[in-house]
């Protein structure tokens, strides 16, 4: 195969969800339509890391620092909610229900990787949350271990600061079939039963 | 979102293997590592579209033309193996069994989608056969049924041309569990059954 080629597949291969053989296929993909794919790919990823920097204020990615989230007038600057990546703020605004602001952590804590504090922006969370204007801290970082490590941390470091501190509700997700739920899901679902 | 980041997402969303989600995080690892990944990623497709083009031979996607293959010194003359896509011809090159030369379809013939003869190299591949030096064909099209229609009219094409043609032979795949295998190819493996 060509050193080209062969270099192309295995940096595809790198990615998330590729394999190598759908590095393979994306290879071929890529290079049987260069005007279609190939080439506006190529310029869209060079565009994309050349612009796209993290806001130096929430740390979600945007061509704007601050980024259209953080500077927009509608968004409701007494809610802060914080996420473990980028990805989840994303599906938040897809979820369109959300109107305040984020705050980006950049991971969890995590003794065995050997992640603190320092590591993630919660020392920039902290001072956010010295503001005025700032009632609530929504923790929504993921329903794992670290996640919820993570949650509690946040917790005490901002005890004291006056903020009020919510989590995400957990139960039943909506579609979900019971059969295929695991037993923590179903007995915090029972638990926080609600009168219909 | 961005707009260069949506724009990136689309785009990469369209490579076969990712969907909406994985495009998602493919993107952010490309951003969140530009000068490991992003940038190298955006350079390899762009050598790669503008370098790599099909052999005018055998159709083999190589930077050079004729590829490595068919102008290699070391590769049999005597035997084309006829392929439907690159990939194919990947696959054996990486079983290191096949020491001949190949030949590209470019797709099979399928009445559904208007795919006639003219679309994929098949007159090429009849010019090839009439080389003295060619002995055997071998029809390595996939085993469904637009593959074996090919196969087919590539047998009648070939006829009286003095050439051998065979195909690859059918059965139990090496570490499969008969268990898991289709009627049809239990049928083939007892019909071609082997004394021990």
């Amino acid at each position: 195969m060509a050193a080209d080629l062969d270099h192309l597949i295995k940096l595809l291969a790198r990615l998330p969800g590729l394999g190598p053989r759908s590095a393979r296929r994306a290879a071929l993909f890529l290079i049987k339509r260069p005007e279609a794919v190939g080439e506006p790919l190529a310029r869209a990823i060079g565009r994309a890391v050349e612009n796209v920097k993290p806001c130096g204020t929430c740390g979600n990615l945007d061509t704007n620092d601050p980024c259209a989230i953080c500077s927009s007038v509608k968004r409701d600057r007494s809610l802060i909610c914080v996420v473990e990546g980028v990805a989840d703020l994303w599906a938040l605004e897809r979820s369109a229900t959300f109107g305040g602001l984020y705050h980006v952590l950049g991971g969890t804590l995590s003794a065995l990787d050997g992640v603190g504090p320092d590591d993630l922006s919660i020392p920039k969370l902290v001072e956010r949350a010295r503001d005025v204007r700032v009632k609530e801290v929504i923790l929504a970082t993921n329903a794992t271990v670290d996640g919820q490590t993570t949650a509690h941390y946040i917790t005490d470091r901002l005890a004291g600061s006056g903020v009020e501190i919510s989590g995400l509700a957990h139960g039943v997700p909506m579609g979900g079939e019971l059969d295929f739920l695991d037993d923590g899901t179903l007995q915090t679902a029972l638990k926080a039963r609600k009168p219909l």
